[in-house]
Formats: C-alpha cells, structure tokens, sequence
C-alpha cells in the first residue's frame, strides 16, 4: 500500500498523476481480497469495479458530484477510497462498515440500496432535484446489467428519456454469461444482440473512442462483436449511447468519463468488466465469489462451511422428491437459482423450471396464469425480495384463490447482510391478506411436510424458513401434510407458555428449560401457522395459564404476536400477554447469533423478559 | 337489439355470417351507453374495444381459447357477448356483475385484474401450462398502451421472448395522446416513434395487411406514419411485431386474426382504436367519459354529482397553497394526474410536477432521489395502488429516513370498483415499517392540516384519505401542523370509549349519540395517527372505563385496532377491548355507504355492536 495509504478522499486522489492509477487499483484490489478472505462479502462484483469506480472518483468531482451504486455490493473500493480504508475490516462486522452503502455513513453514499434495480429512479431523482434548485452537479449511476431486467430500471428509464436531463449511467456489464446469475438472467439482453444494432453500436463506439485512442478503439471494436448491449433500446428511449468500453482499463475510463462528462441530456456509458478481475480464483469461479464467507486468500478454499443441512438444502430435496411424484409441480426463480436451491430442480426438470430474472412482481403473477390451468407453481424467493410482490400477491394470487406456494427463504434475520436483508416484515406484510396461509417450520424435518402441505392445500401459501443451517434433526422419510392452522403442544406449562413460530420454536423450548431450572414451569406450543391460527392452542394455554408469550422473528408490528393478541381480543379471552420480536427499528448488520440476542431472541433473553414480566405482575 | 338477443355464447356468434358483425358491433354499443349511462363505469374504453373484442370471440374458441384483458375495464363487450347480456344492467351493483373481469364470474373470464400491466404475465403463464400439458389451445393478452409503461409488463415481455412459446399480445393503442391520461403518461411510446422504425414497421405491416385487401394496407400504411408502436423495441425482444391496424373496423380485424392466430412464438398485433368510439360525446371528452358516474345517454351530461368538495379536491387545493409558499414543495403521480387531483398543481407548477407513467415503482424511489437533495415530494397515489411500492417505500424512503409525503387517496372502501380498488389495506401494509408516520384525517379541514403537518415532519408521511365527498365542514383559512402522534378527544365516556380513525370517525360520533338515547355513555376520540399512536390517549380512554373499541376502514388483521391491543398488551393496561373494522375477506363491489353498512362500519351497525358486546360481558 505505497500509494492508497495516502488517499483519504477523492479530493487527494484527483490530485494524483493518472499514470498511477493502476497501481493504485492493483492495491485496493489487495484490500479487498485480503479483507473480503477475513469477513466473507460481495468479492466477485467488488473486484470487477475497482478500475471504474477509481476513474469515476478520479473525474468526477464527488461528493458534489453524485454517484448512485445500484445495490452497492460492487462498491468496495468506493468505500475504499471515501475515507473508510483504516474502517475497511470491519465491513459486515456489527457496529462496522456496512456491507452496502448507506447515505448515513458517508457524504459519499449518495443513496442507500440493497435491492437491485433501484439507482436509475433514485439519479433520476437527484438529477431533477439539481434542475429545479439551478444547481450543475453531476449525478452517475451504476447499475450492472442483472439489475436492467428489474421492471422498475425500465420504468424509470421511459421516464428518464422523456425528462431529458442530464444524467450519466454506466451499465457495468459483468461481462458475458461468465456468472451463472448473469447466465439464467440474461434473457432481455440477449435479445438484444441482433447483428444489426450490433454494427450500428460498434461504429458509434468507434466513433468516440476512435478520439481518443487507436487502442482504446480496437478494443471497443472487438467488445462491441460480442456484446450484450446496443444503442437499439436506449437511443429509442432518449439516451445517447456510448460504449462498449473496457471498464477494468482505469486509464481509458479516465479519458473516456472527460470526454463524455458534458454531454447534455441522458446518456448511457456501456463499461465491460471482469467480476473477480486479478484475483484468479475468483475470475474462475465467478458464482462462488459473488458472496461468500471467509476463505483463503491464497487459494480460494472456502473455509469452515458448516457441513449440517440448511433450511435452503431442506427445501431443495423436498421439492425434488415431491417433483419426482407430482409432475404439475413448477418452480419459478427470479434469477437465484442457486441462493434458493432451485439449482437441483433446474437441473432435473429443465421443463418446468423458470429464472424470469430479477422480477419479483412478474414471478407472482406468471405463477398466478400457471395456477390458473392446474399447475402447482412454487416461486422461491428470498423473504425480502418478496416485499416487491406484495401485491400481485394480494389482486394476482389470493383474491383469485389461486393455489401459489411462495417458498421464502431468508426469512427472519440473515446476519451481515443487514437492514436490506433481512427477512423480517413478511408476517405482517403478508397477513392482511384474506384467504392466504402462512406457515413457519421449526426445524428442517417439518419444513419438508409443510412444503408438501403447501402443495395440497389448494389455496395460496407462504411458507417461510430462515438463513442458515437446520436443527440437525433427523429427516422423515416420508413427507406428509400437516393439518393447516393446527399448532403442536411440546410441553403445557402451568405457570406460563409461550406460543412460538418457526425459527423460534427451539430458542423458546430452551428458555423454558433456563425457566425450569428456576422453578417456572412454562409451556412451548410450535404455533406452525402465522395464519390461519390455531384458536384452540391459544385458549389451551389460557386454560393452564393466562400467561402467553408470543415470540417471533418478525416485527412486533402488525405481527405473529400481534395477531394472537387479535384472537384473544376477538374471542373474548382474557389473558397476561408478552410479545418478543422485533421492535420497531430497522436492524443494523452482523452476526445472525449475536443480531437475535440484541433483539431479545435468544435462549436466554427470552427466558429473562419472562421472568421480569411475571415478577413484576406477581 | 335484433342480432345480439340471439347471441348467448361465442359459439353462437362463431355460426353468424361475419357481414352482419358492424351491425353486431352497433347494437353492443348502444347496450354500453344505455346501461353505462344508469349505472356509471367505464366508458370509454369499452366503446374502443367492442370491435376487437367482437373479433377475437369470432376467431378464437373461446373459452378453451384464453383471452387475458389488461385491466378488464374495456371489456364490457366481452362480457355481453359472453352469457352476460342479460345481467349487463347489474354491473358493477352490489350482487351484479364486476365492472372488471373476475375468473369465478365466468368461465370466459381467463384472468381478472383491476391493477393495471399484469396482463402479459399471467398469459404467459397460461401459454407455459399449455406447453407443459402439451394442449394446443390459443393464449391472447389484451393490453392497452397506457399499461406498457409499468415495470411487470417489460418484465414479462423479456421473459416471453426468451420462452419462445406461442403467444399473442394485442396492443390496443387507444390513438395518439387524445386522452389526457395517455398524453402525460406516453413517455416511453413517444420514444419509440423514431422515422427509421416507422418505416420499417410501415413496410411490414403493408406486407402482412396486403395480403388482406388493399384498402386495408392503405389504412395500416396512414396509421403507420403516424403511430406509437413500432417493431424496434418488441422485435429486439424475441416478438413478431403486426401493425398497426385499425382494431374500430371488425371486417378487417377477423381478417387479420385468421392471418396470424397460427403464427408461431410470440406475436404482438397492435391495433389502433378510438376511445369513446361509437358515442359522439366521449369520442369528443375521453377523459370525462373514460371512468363516469350516471349520465344523460342523450347529451352525454353528467347527473346528480354532490357540490361538495371531495378529499381529493380538499387535498388539491392544500397542496396548491402550501407549493406557493414553497418552492421545494413537488408532485409526483403514476399517471392519474385527474384522480389524484394533482392536476391544479400541474398547471400552476410545470417545473415541480412529474407524471411517470403507470410505475408506482419508481415514482416511490423517484420520490427518495428527490428528498436526498432537499425537495418535499409528494407522491399522490390510490391507496389500493401504493401496495405497489411497499418495497421502495420501506426500503428507498424508510430505511433512509427520508421525509417524502405519500397521499394515499381512495383509502378505505372505493364503492362500484370493488375488491382490486378498495383501499383497506395500507395501515396493515405499513405500519410494520419503521419510522414511517401514518395520518388519517376525520374531515377535510383536517386533511389540509394534516398535509402541512406532513410536509413538516422530517420523515417518510403516509397521508390516507377516502374516496368521495368531505364532511361539508368549514374550512380553516390557514393551515396548522399538528402534534404528531396525538389524538383528538371529541368526548369522553363513562361506559365505553371508542378510538376511531380518519373516516369512520364521524360514524363513531354518531353511533355515540345512538349509544347516549339508551343511556350508555360512549366516548370517541379522533386518533389521527395510526403511527405513532397516541398513548396517552389509550390511556386516558382506560382510565374512564376498561371498554373500548377500535374503529378503522382496514383491515382487522395487523390494522389500527391491532396496534391499540399492542400498546394495551406492551403497556400492561388492561381493557375490555372491541375492534371493527373489515373482517378477513376480500369486500366485493357495491355502493359506498351500502357496503360500509355491510361491513359494519355505519353509525347504527357500531353502535349495536357496541351494545351487544358489552351487554354480553356486563
């Protein structure tokens, strides 16, 4: 670090002579693989963008200037050179850098974001804001082309195109099909590969970059043969279209971004990078190094990956296994094959298998026409994303009564990617909706009989599970379907119970036993169904006690507990109710453990707000 | 009437001789203007569609044929010439036929939708089931021009050229910006009208229609220079682009769906009609005449609309007023500049209003690039249309802390539109976010204040306000922020207290004075704010007696009433607690206060809830 160490903002960098650059890139890639090795983060997109993102700091006069990071996880060396390289190993560490950017850690996150497709709205934005306060910053956003097939990239494109303003967004192509992300998406794009925008491209490309070097000339040339993009689409919709331009090249992005900065209205920069790029592990493996945890950085060996099976490789079996017997069965990703362990199913029915690419509302209601000819459609997405489905959801799926499994996945809290992650609005989202189950398995054995409960229930379905391993619990041979709404009694308590769901069924069962050994005999009901639900439990664990405590790894708002507190109102029953969950604050980044004991679920936290409340109430 | 009594299916107008279809056409027509005009609906685009609509019922074998309409307000000749003839004169009256279309209406109706661009999706998924159960039939996704402009339908047009499976879109191009609604929105179309693509799709189109008749490639060619649509954007996407032609002449459309419906993949046939078609006065006013109340079938005036003002204009002219005194002050809509009632602010402020189009989506993140800049936007919406953005509300907006105002209008029940429009959802929807402010004001004095109170608040503002007439209160002549997060005591009872919000409590008032003639003194309290809530108030209200109820027009499930059982149950109070509001079904359509009624939200249906409740527990 001959050169980064002296970097402490953008201004010091664009006092730099640009022939340094590359060495400066060669360094902040060493940061970002040795940190990256130590926190496990977002490598693979991180390294493709060290040179564009130098180029843009080196040219662009931030934070002035703004620069918007579609979903931020490719920004590492932005963080880098922003004045956060002595922070930089605490990224996704608790109280440490975050993982995405965030306009409240820096004057340089321009805007926060953690779901794709995002930044053109958000630019769009900033860049009017600028016209009507007669302001003449600039505003770039950088969007990688897995975000274009996002609905909401192209809304604020058509709109982008009429406003006419000036706006520069780079599309920083990852570089053709290498990531297997990039592979089952790419479906918009490639449509776009026709010879003769094609040509048209590769001339315009010639013509600007033929200004500045033969080199950088014949380099675009030979991109543009085989490149994704073309000024088809775009010129159509208002945008000037440079490109294709090498983006790991920093000295060429540097005169490139001088000679394009002042071109008036939109404009589209079409940048190629290398995800991975100068670390060779993971240019060879650019799906393992996208996001990973800790490894080697000497050679890429991922290190102390749990071996238990995950509630992802729980539900990936189920799904083949019940496949295999029920060829209606139809699984839909929006383009996380890999992430929601549609990978195995992909592979064994090719023919009824979906990636729609990042477009979480167009899953919902392309599962909704399945359904509608008796197809069993199952959309696995992650808890989260499914938050931009909510209501197709509603109007596509459950006002029709369409039988739709939705399989969330990183439901609850998911650990260091933080508040854009984590799973934990589902319940309250999703139980305003009439007509629609919600189930939550305890352990990776019931997850399979509830998916195959799912599949029989003949109405639509949510079932959600977390991050991470299962209980290591032994796995039923064969899957059968539980009764819907029916909860399960573990153990009835005389001096309180607690009604828990999902991923808080094992947590509360050993509150009750930290209790025990206090002489409180407390109860454990695994609810199973956020809805319907079980009124029966709830009035048995009155009769043995009016102490109810709820606990769930949702918001406290509009949740689990707060639809219990529903039927007891409802019913009439009167009752001494505590609710554990999550309070009403977006939850910070770190580890999954320590995030649910900061929020009071964890063995001990749960069994310590009980005997405070009981105490007090005595 | 002497062709159309005889048509009760499609098989039946399958066996006419298709000279006798214009006449056909004619007395449909007059069935939609006649009833339309005693009912109130959609006109407009219903009169541009009947030929077409006639068309695909002639060509198709519907309903082993699937047709899809985007929407379903421009379907009523589908539904005439489906069975429904007789019942036409029901529509959209409580127990009658929707005013969209509904899959358990009719076998005929494929796919049922009120939000717009799902249309595409939901075929899709069809024409997949099809080639997975190796069925042969035929899949038609009806769309109109305004809805190509929402993220799902680009979406799901990527995901169809990349399947390749045999799909036909119809473009139903309501012509060249006459309506208002199409004219702000046509941003991206607009884009599309370069001469080059013109030309090409000229040609093509000359070729396919010339096969035809050459009048009517004379047509296709006139239309051609003139139109929207070009072959660039949807060739590029893996479609086969015919058109335009002319959809308003049902000669020439049976001719042309004979000519393509075998054509292989995805097909796109953009027709051109005229909105109003048929009827003198809506062909000359479409923006009236698109969505109406009852009118003289003669003249085309409008009869019996209420002199007071509405919320939407209460919060129109608010909005005008506070924007004078500042200038950071600025409007977003998704294309109802009219409904929303932003048109006022348009035409004072051009430079500080955005219409985006049908993208909900990104008028939300829109919105958040906005407000990091220091502007106060407000994004003007349907209720029942934000559910659209729940993710970028909670995650562009909430997560950042960034204070945009959300006016949700048509919150609460809608009326004749039904289960798709009805806004009772969005207190559930968004209440579990963080940090977001959730306003309801109980007249339309109110609303002004809340609206300054909103743009005051430093933080994300959710403003919800019914559908319809104010309360014909005075208005205040300046406005006042208030204390957020504090109700307002009307009256305390001895006997019970209700806790009412926004809308139902005027109703609450008065089914206190039902409650005072039997000699039960019942409090209210006007909330103003589902979040914050109003502690305090809560307890005051169980201070004066243990009874108390909750009164929304929302959802029961996670809704206002539930968070006062939260703060009941988190602040240890005890209560006799009774929550109204809308039960766990999906409200069908009717008129407002008739279905207010029906759900228990009227003065004499609260107060007899409130009687037998607490007779029961006394």
């Amino acid at each position: 670090m001959i050169i980064l160490q002296n970097i402490k903002t953008p201004q010091q960098l664009r006092l730099m002579d640009a022939t340094l650059l590359p060495q400066l890139c060669d360094e902040i890639r060493q940061v970002i693989i040795k940190t990256v090795s130590k926190t496990g983060g977002h490598l693979g997109s991180s390294l493709g963008a060290v040179d564009l993102i130098t180029a843009l700091h080196y040219v662009f006069d931030t934070p002035k200037d703004k620069i918007v990071f579609d979903t931020g996880h490719q920004a590492y060396a932005h963080k880098i050179l922003t004045g956060r390289l002595d922070k930089f190993n605490t990224i996704r560490k608790k109280g440490g850098l975050s993982g995405f950017l965030k306009i409240y850690e820096s004057e340089y996150d321009a805007f926060g974001a953690g779901h794709a497709s995002t930044a053109l709205s958000a630019a769009l934005g900033m860049a009017m804001a600028r016209d009507q306060k007669k302001e003449t910053n600039k505003v770039v956003a950088v969007v990688a082309d897995g975000s274009m097939t996002g609905g909401i990239a192209y809304e604020a494109l058509q709109n982008a195109g009429q406003l006419k303003t000036n706006l520069l967004v780079i599309l920083n192509d990852n570089q053709m099909f290498i990531s297997d992300r990039v592979g089952a998406l790419g479906t918009f794009l490639t449509k776009l590969m026709t010879k003769k925008y094609m040509l048209a491209a590769e001339d315009e490309a010639a013509k600007l970059v033929g200004k500045i070097s033969n080199k950088a000339a014949k380099i675009a040339k030979r991109a543009a043969r085989s490149i994704l993009f073309s000024d088809a689409l775009f010129g159509e919709l208002g945008f000037r279209y440079y490109g294709p331009v090498d983006g790991n090249n920093v000295a060429e992005m540097v005169n490139i971004l001088r000679q394009i900065k002042d071109v008036p209205g939109p404009v589209i920069l079409h940048t190629v990078t290398k995800k991975g790029k100068g670390y060779a592990p993971a240019e060879a493996k650019p799906v393992k190094f996208h996001g990973l945890g800790i490894f080697d950085a000497e050679t890429g060996e991922t290190i102390g990956a749990s071996d238990k099976i995950t509630y992802t490789g729980a539900f990936s079996r189920a799904l083949v296994k019940l496949a295999q017997e029920d060829e209606s069965i139809t699984a839909i990703t929006a383009a996380m094959p890999e992430g929601t362990g549609l990978s195995a199913f992909r592979d064994k029915f090719p023919g009824r298998y979906y990636d729609v690419g990042i477009a979480e509302e167009h899953a919902a209601t392309f599962a909704a026409g399945l359904a509608t000819q008796g197809i069993k459609p199952v959309v696995a997405v992650y808890s989260s994303f499914a938050q931009r489905c909510y209501d197709q959801i509603q109007q596509d799926v459950a006002l029709q009564n369409l039988p739709v499994v939705f399989a969330l996945d990183r439901a609850g809290i998911v650990g260091e990617d933080g508040p854009t992650h984590h799973g934990v609005f589902d319940i309250s989202l999703f139980r305003n909706i009439p007509g629609l189950i919600i189930a939550a398995p305890a352990d990776e054995n019931e997850l399979q009989h509830m998916l195959k409960t799912a599949f029989e229930a003949k109405a639509p379905f949510i079932l959600r599970y977390p991050r991470g391993s299962g209980a290591g619990v032994e796995m039923d041979k064969e899957m059968k379907a539980l009764h819907i709404g029916k909860a399960q009694w573990l153990q009835k308590g005389k001096d309180a119970n607690i009604l828990a769901i999902g991923n808080c069924v094992r947590p509360a069962l050993a509150a009750a036993e930290i209790l025990k050994e206090n002489g409180f005999d407390c109860g454990v009901a695994n609810m199973r169904f956020a809805k319907p639900l079980d009124g029966v439990a709830i009035k048995e664990a009155l009769a043995a006690s009016p102490r109810i405590i709820t606990v769930e790894d949702n918001m406290l708002a509009g949740g689990f507990g707060s639809a219990v507190l529903e039927h007891i109102c409802d019913a009439g029953l009167k009752a001494q109710a505590l609710r554990l969950g999550i309070k009403d604050i977006f939850v910070e980044h770190g580890k999954q453990a320590e995030l649910y004991n900061d929020v009071g679920i964890s063995p001990a936290k749960i069994a310590a707000a009980i005997s405070k409340k009981y105490k007090k109430e005595d």
